[in-house]
């Protein structure tokens, strides 16, 4: 599996070209800064999670972004509802298991989310991804300290057994696809200062799956898109406050130097 | 019908004199970006939808905003609630029917809100004014590519149907009264790229409401004084990032130049 | 009581160095802006809201944060059921009563929380802490123009009816505890134009009673700090745009000479 610089501009040109329509159904947190991100980036994105129109709603759009960020029970009924609708149309499903791990709601949640509807792209921190895994997994461990080698091996069985490319966020991101593992390592430490920078990623993933057939490459792609804007915003930054300003600025202005000039990714298998 | 950038000026004057207190049932993407926008605009935001407290919370306001960008039923029912206690309140109200057109659901719960208590403002896009006519009028097409032309026709239906000012906002903004058209040219397109300023609109539309005993005028002075300030943030912005925070600090300074300099407003009939 | 900029300036080092987990229930307004301010202090923000997962979440966390900004009866018994796991766990709980005063339903769950488990920290404005206490304070006098003289009379009452360190903001903060009170004097009058950070200060009196054993030199070190970012960040803004991102860039680069050079405090009893 290759992924490169051009490939990633293209899909970029791609996204910039058909708006793709991005239904996300995500946390009250980061509504407003995921819809601006993906705006920025070049997609069209909606926010809807009524029951009563999950159907419509979905078939009017290229991709589904489910975030259990801040879940109750109405929630996930719509979250169900708008997987099965994407599943019939064919669209693209991104998973973000916001906080797997942290309390059982959620852990739960994310496994019948998966066992339901299998998605095509599921993305989390070291500590979600594990907290995925059946029970005779998770005993290898489950905190948010989990090393990124034990994160990897839970990614690689959680792909073997749902067939979702598995994209862990960290210092390395990893994915996890058919055609083996993407590396990539652009971003910013002072990314983590600014809240629901893991949820934007997974929303650029919504856009990148719409317009690009591997989920794998989809979601390297946005994970890469996000790093280098982010590189390029820290520049121009003095903390998080600046930093979220121009990041949105930077996804609007990336161009095919820039995605050249910083990507740092690698494959393997 | 007359709007001149002195009106505009002594309403906005007016605004920050008084500091209006506008009652906001908006969706969970723009509660804090409409919010802000209002303060800094001079008015003073009031975020609340519980069934429990529509009446008293109306009770305190100077005007209503109801958008419907994220709708479940239960806030449906609050939105009647709070119409209802406004009306008794004589306060105006301006209604936001976002994505009526999109799903059923929106195109029905915008119809019900202004057939059981009309709004004084309506104000959507090309798309969604179209998609509140009746299904006779609709038949004539109900698509976001709808051409101006078409929603200048179902804006003045609908004006007819529901005696509300329906102003439809796109590259030019048409505000429709019963002194006839206001056609407002100000804003830029850097603006589509930053989520929520449609509902941004209709927020202001609720401020100079709440200062303006008619409400076409207000509404396309909302339009002008949101547009100009997005034209003076542009000059200062790289992106969406950027153009945000300063399309707030220029709503904060804005002054009788920038109105007078800046204005493109046509009005006939 | 004393409070010295070396006190204020250990308890941030404390937060930066524990990054201590901060579960806020708090409204859908100032989710986004209140996780930022943690997030660039140096705390963990976590937002959550579910009956389902209260106990656990509130298990993993160093305090707990309740705000009635945007109420619906659901969150309500959340709210109860967060503040009894927290009381079990002896983690500290700041209430914010946004809006008590405003609306009985407020007014009621306000009370009602305080009653069930008394807070350690209750911030709000003059007429909110006003609204809170019982109905034979309350001839008092409860609106917003409420003088800071008679705000701070019932502040010592609610502090002596259930026990709380009681902040009172305003262009002077009041803070009342076992020791006396604590007048603390920074902050700028433009940050009245960008909404939440009345919720901000609350949310950070969560991050540093995490740290700090005494509830009202932890308010206060909280007021503080959030005042003097906002000293620091008007000198580089142009308006309530500019405001709050600079804000969120001087939380994170607050340092020992800030907090000596800026600091206005003033302790008595």
């Amino acid at each position: 599996m290759q992924i490169t610089a051009k490939e990633i501009w293209t899909a970029l040109g791609a996204i910039r070209e058909k708006a793709p329509v991005v239904h996300n159904i995500t946390n009250y947190v980061v509504m407003n800064s995921t819809a601006n991100a993906l705006l920025a980036l070049g997609a069209s994105p909606v926010m809807a999670h009524a029951e009563e129109e999950m159907e419509e709603m979905v078939g009017i759009a290229s991709s589904l972004v489910i975030n259990i960020g801040t879940l109750s029970p109405a929630w996930v009924r719509a979250m169900h509802r708008a997987a099965e609708a994407a599943r019939k149309r064919r669209i693209p499903i991104v998973l973000d298991p916001v906080g797997a791990g942290a309390t059982s709601y959620r852990t739960r949640t994310a496994r019948e989310l998966i066992a339901a509807v299998p998605p095509d792209i599921i993305r989390g921190n070291a500590s979600e991804v594990m907290a995925l895994l059946d029970s005779r997994a998770k005993t290898k461990g489950v905190d948010s300290s989990a090393s990124s080698d034990a994160a990897l091996e839970a990614g690689r069985s959680l792909h073997a057994q749902c067939g979702a490319a598995v994209c862990i966020s960290g210092e390395t991101d990893y994915t996890i696809g058919r055609g083996g593992v993407i590396r990539g390592r652009n971003g910013h430490v002072m990314m983590t200062r600014v809240t629901g920078l893991g949820c934007t990623a997974s929303a650029l993933c919504g856009a990148f799956a719409a317009v690009v057939a591997e989920p794998a490459v989809a979601a390297a792609a946005a994970m890469a898109a996000l790093g280098i804007a982010g590189e390029i915003a820290v520049t121009r930054a003095l903390g998080p406050g600046t930093l979220q300003v121009h990041l949105l600025d930077a996804l609007y202005l990336l161009n095919p130097e820039d995605v050249e000039g910083y990507l740092k990714i690698e494959t393997e298998g």
